[in-house]
């Protein structure tokens, strides 16, 4: 089959892993005789370098055309690059704003998993640990404090800052359904994540999936309140399956899973949509400081290449095909120094996207 | 010398833990021949079973006549207890986040301190916990989303919610300051969290943050995004000596530094204000299910208690007696059932309290 994949190739260490990913995408088109179309967009730092924002509508029209869009990590150093001296409004992050709004990517997936091979890597005890855990947040991307509005002013000289959360029913109830469509092919377990104790919109948020839990009597669901669940994450991580919540909150406990694991090297993510148009990147950042060493691990990036042709494609015998490449060369001891430990092969970004290639 | 201390006993485990704190205060008085005049207040559960409303005007009339208030830990099972029936300004917590407005208490202290005696305990590897951490959150505790307007009204035959995020600058100046003199009688590292490439809030919060920062030259302060510092706290605690926050990211970020420790029912809090009063509880909230045992923690409490000596009375060697004594219980292999470890001695919540008062 044929398909349009839009390559936003991204900052830092953003183009050698991305490179990567198509190495992967590529043998899986050779394979099962698929046909992928790669075209180019530029967002975020690159984007600013070439056309002086962050994000151009060309771009955005590029990606809505496309089946689907893989994006390396984006942005620099806050501190030294020159990025950072322009207006907020014209950041790198702020083209990564603009995207996820402009495709309606209301729903992103942020898998924390452990695996068994890089146990050694995750900052918890091994009486927590026990055989590992798996856990996926579903974070709600453009709602909430990201896209109120906002505004600084000067009232009777003194300078005040406004921002404003606001979620309606509608934009609740998407990103339910698909925490518990999530829930229903994995373990049937979902932690909705709020402070109902405190905002209103957390209470309407607990309102709306009370009532979407419902139609889904198998899943066993439960509320947790935010600074409850930062808690539980050190404490307990193997009580997650499905964690459901809202823009802000989601960024915080997906950055807090993703590093329990230790290994955030490995994780993906997906943003997705009402339709299949989804965006998928590494849940790391762009890793400057690393930038063109051919050191970084492109293995977030691959399996968040899998995780396009799960859901935006539709390729799933594909997808599983890549994850399982990626785990034999872990069996085989091949790592990437983020995740090296004695005893294994270490291995550059570049010969690690091959290693894994040649395993499909 | 006489003062007069306000007590909040509380709900669940409160009262208890409440009991050993006093105990404590009233040794400290007969060794220094102070004298301490108690008041109690009701706040939360208990003040809503009494009055119908969780915090009446007299009881914040009390603690304002008062010179400091020690406070058990509030509220219930919020699935179970009648107190969550009630509609959101009459439950528990809502007398908690009045008080906190009510004395004008905007700096909330929270020390997260791993004892070397309770390292078993930390969910952290060995590697990471090295000679152990000692780091304090100050969360600033009357702006923000906590305070903002709120509402949840229909459009269109929609449910919209809104909650509103407001700091100005004189809010963000007293709560720096308040960080950076925390700093300078520490290890003088300060860590500012906020959502700068976010949220307008975070943005004024930075400057005026670097502006105060001009008066503490002896600082080394730096500014970190709060996905980040929920990371670092698991990467790397010992990193951290003063986090800075807003009110949001602070009650997050506290209670995953708490749980960070493994032994949360050893962490006290303080709530300061501009004068010398201020309010003392524990980090832990108020266990329900295992209230009136006496198997309850009261160390946090107690140590709470000393910072109500230090920052409220003006008591510095008071309080450095009562957490000797604790060190000392320690170090004894005194242990609740919380912290409880092999070959140790397990106390009761009544004999802990004793056993620290007898260390005095
Ligand atoms: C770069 C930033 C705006 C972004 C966010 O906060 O959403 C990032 O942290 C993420 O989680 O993808
Ligand atoms: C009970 C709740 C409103 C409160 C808060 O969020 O501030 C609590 O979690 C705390 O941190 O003291």
């Amino acid at each position: 089959m044929d398909f349009n994949i839009a390559v936003i190739r991204g900052d830092g260490i953003g183009p050698e892993i991305v490179n990567e990913a198509v190495k992967v995408l590529d043998r899986v088109a050779k394979k099962y005789d698929h046909h992928f179309n790669y075209t180019d967009v530029l967002l975020g730092g690159a984007s600013i370098d070439a056309t002086g924002v962050p994000l151009t509508d060309e771009a955005i029209d590029t990606c809505k055309a496309s089946d689907a869009v893989l994006m390396g990590s984006i942005g620099g150093d806050t501190t030294k690059s020159p990025w950072y001296k322009l207006p907020p409004q014209l950041r790198p992050e702020a083209g990564l704003l603009k995207i996820r709004k402009a495709l309606g990517l209301f729903a992103n997936v942020r898998p924390a998993y452990l695996y068994k091979e890089l146990k050694a890597a995750c900052p918890l005890k091994d009486e927590i640990i026990g055989d590992g855990f798996d856990l996926v947040i579903m974070r709600e991307l453009t709602g909430g404090l990201y896209f109120g509005e906002r505004k600084t002013v000067e009232e009777n000289g003194v300078l005040k800052a406004y921002d404003s959360l606001t979620y309606d029913e509608n934009e609740i109830r998407r990103i339910a359904i698909k925490g518990f469509e999530m829930a229903m092919k994995r373990r049937k377990i979902l932690t909705s994540v709020d402070k109902a104790n405190v905002l209103d919109s957390s209470r309407l948020w607990r309102k709306v999936v009370d009532e979407v839990a419902k139609d889904y009597p198998q899943v066993s669901y439960s509320h947790m309140l935010v600074d409850n669940c930062a808690m539980q994450l050190v404490k307990n991580p193997r009580q997650f399956d499905v964690v459901l919540t809202e823009n802000m909150f989601g960024d915080i406990l997906s950055d807090e899973a993703s590093e329990i694991t230790g290994s955030i090297g490995m994780l993906s993510s997906a943003s997705l949509s009402a339709t299949k148009l989804g965006l998928y990147e590494p849940s790391h950042g762009s890793a400057p400081d690393i930038a063109g060493q051919d050191i970084a691990n492109p293995i977030a990036t691959i399996l968040s290449a899998a995780m396009l042709l799960r859901y935006s494609l539709d390729l799933d015998k594909e997808a599983d095909d890549v994850e399982a490449a990626v785990q034999k060369v872990l069996e085989k001891g091949m790592r990437t120094v983020d995740i090296m430990s004695p005893g294994m092969t270490r291995l550059g970004c570049s010969a690690m996207g091959s290693a894994i290639a040649a395993e499909i």
